[in-house]
């Protein structure tokens, strides 16, 4: 059992938790990028989002919405983002399955990223092709 | 019927859609932060996460979970982000609560937010506080 979330899981390693039922711990990313940053992750392994079985990507979004206005009222922020990494390419530092709570305030100086534009008919060829490629 | 989803969802404004079901319908962002960038609505109206009901964000999750390997394939990406915009301050613009999938490669010059550190005991309390707030 070499993964980090799964140390801290069976309490090996320590973390200042805000949640947890049978299925689904939240804690605090030790690296916020706003005060209150949580983590959602579930207790068991799964690497990425993408073979998370659908029930326990469930669990953790139930948990999540429940934690989310605790967040926010400890925090005093009106809004929040979730975010899931999902890869090396998208981010995604500890290989758990987890997702990402960060509350927001007007002016927290957080920018999001830029928006591009398709040219035309790009984005309906490109759409038919990805819905063709649905399984 | 003010809101601009449920006029897609109608059927009086076009998108560019990868899928639909029952409950939930995916298209294309026509503001795209890379190629392939999705969004995934209910097509009942709900203005954010923190008011929408868990199974229709369970719904919204598997069929996140269904696209997201057509959209890797389509646009040959290795890897994607999900990103909640839950609030105005969070970058909410359409309030009509939906989720973003966003393919990403190496190198595509898409920047994590930076991160800071709680100081000693501060992270502590704040979990404290928060997992006393969870109601």
């Amino acid at each position: 059992m070499d993964c980090i979330f799964c140390k801290i899981i069976a309490g090996k390693i320590p973390c200042d938790k805000v949640y947890e039922n049978d299925e689904v711990i939240a804690f605090l990313d030790i690296a916020p990028i706003s005060r209150g940053h949580a983590l959602v992750a579930p207790k068991r392994h799964f690497q990425d989002l993408a073979v998370t079985p659908a029930e326990t990507v469930s669990a953790m979004m139930r948990v999540l919405q429940l934690i989310a206005p605790a967040v926010l009222r400890v925090t005093h922020a009106p809004a929040f983002n979730v975010g899931i990494n999902n890869g090396a390419a998208a981010g995604q530092v500890v290989p758990h399955t987890h997702f990402h709570l960060i509350p927001r305030t007007d002016g927290d100086g957080l920018k999001s990223w830029p928006h591009q534009r398709y040219g035309p008919g790009e984005g309906a060829a490109l759409a038919k092709d990805i819905a063709a490629a649905v399984s």
